[in-house]
């Protein structure tokens, strides 16, 4: 079944001035590792997700879990797996190369907002389904699907002025999959710590490409 | 080097009305396969591309390229090649299974809108880039970076009332890059036609999952 589409628009000023006001709002988001650990209303945190899952994905199969983590036994329990793991990265399977490329950031094995943050989200790509008759079914795309989904829920959490950092755990999946006893289908795609910035925090000084460096007109 | 940041906090109150109507905006955006021809300002365009260019990247390397396509001519011969590969992969490449599973998009190998859409948008990863000295710079997670940047792309255009389709032309990549005249790091990841609705537009009436079927508290 196709139903009729036809959603309000705008005058032209006015798309000018929203898409404007839109990059203002999103070119202050930054990568946050130090976050407070002041409260955040659950109904915020939902409504993220709730955008997040407005995403296009892949013959609309929403091939994704959020898995919001505020519990604090459990949050200590995934910064075990994360710092054992990522000391591993940093020391031996990551390279000299890869090190080196993230020496600016500061970044380290210790990830202290892991205790921290109010909230862990851990969003897994569920890279087949099931059929009602119990056969899989395919999630064409299904990592590019997740991907785009994230970028929704990096937009929402912005617009309400909380923080996080996209953060991909090496080689964590496996047993954090099983700490939060998640199916088979499912493979951890990253992990977003989310609160308030701190109010000591810092960020690296990186700067963005400009326009010309990133769009081609044809 | 090191910065603080502290961004512009929002009352609580605020914080679950912006989260509330941010949802409510982007739960109407659809894939939208019939596009109008009317012209948008390119501005719009360049803006809603900027705010595609906040997106996070692994260790920072933007490793995006938006080409922008208006000429008709090379939109046409877009539209060509991605046919006629769209055309084998409906009959040989997807089988029988995919092919049941796309059904009810009514899509299929003929894609007016590749000519109508003012704009297309060719998302590229660039899958390695280059250092100072020449050589290669890795650049981690491209896919999900480029992919995160497009989520946003599509709230962008979402905010000002514009509508694309997603869409991933299978086998297509290695001539339209050719033929945009892309460099060999950089691959094809998605396509985007962009504009306004057709008045006339049509979507197949899907349902979004609930918050309940995506999200697990712990
Ligand atoms: C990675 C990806 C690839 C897609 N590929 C195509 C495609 O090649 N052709 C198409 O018509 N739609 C494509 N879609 C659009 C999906 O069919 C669409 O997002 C899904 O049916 C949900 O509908 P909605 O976007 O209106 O919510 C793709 C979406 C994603 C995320
Ligand atoms: C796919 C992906 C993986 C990332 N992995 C990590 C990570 O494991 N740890 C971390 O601290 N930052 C990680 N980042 C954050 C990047 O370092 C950050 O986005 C980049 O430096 C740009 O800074 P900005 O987000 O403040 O604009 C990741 C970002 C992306 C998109």
């Amino acid at each position: 079944l196709h139903v009729p589409y036809s959603p309000p628009g705008y005058p032209v000023e006015t798309m000018l001035e929203r898409s404007k006001d839109f990059y203002t709002l999103m070119n202050q988001r930054r990568s946050v590792r130090f976050i407070s650990p002041e409260p955040v209303p659950r109904e915020v945190i939902n409504n993220a997700i709730r955008t997040a899952g407005t995403a296009p994905s892949g013959a609309h199969t929403e091939p994704w879990t959020f898995v919001v983590v505020s519990d604090p036994e459990t949050k200590h329990q995934i910064r075990r797996i994360v710092e054992e793991e990522e000391e591993i990265n940093y020391r031996q399977r990551m390279g000299d190369k890869w090190v080196q490329d993230l020496s600016r950031f500061r970044t380290s094995w210790i990830k202290e907002y892991l205790d921290v943050a109010p909230y862990l989200i851990l969003v897994f790509k569920q890279i087949y389904g099931s059929l009602p008759n119990g056969k899989k079914r395919t999630h064409y795309y299904n990592e590019i699907s997740v991907s785009i989904s994230c970028g929704l829920l990096l937009a929402a959490l912005q617009n309400v002025g909380l923080v996080t950092v996209t953060s991909t755990p090496l080689n964590c999946g496996p047993q954090l999959r099983l700490l939060l006893k998640r199916p088979a289908n499912e493979k951890l795609l990253m992990l977003l710590p989310v609160g308030y910035p701190a109010c000591e925090a810092t960020v690296p000084d990186l700067k963005r490409k400009p326009l010309d460096g990133i769009v081609v007109h044809i």
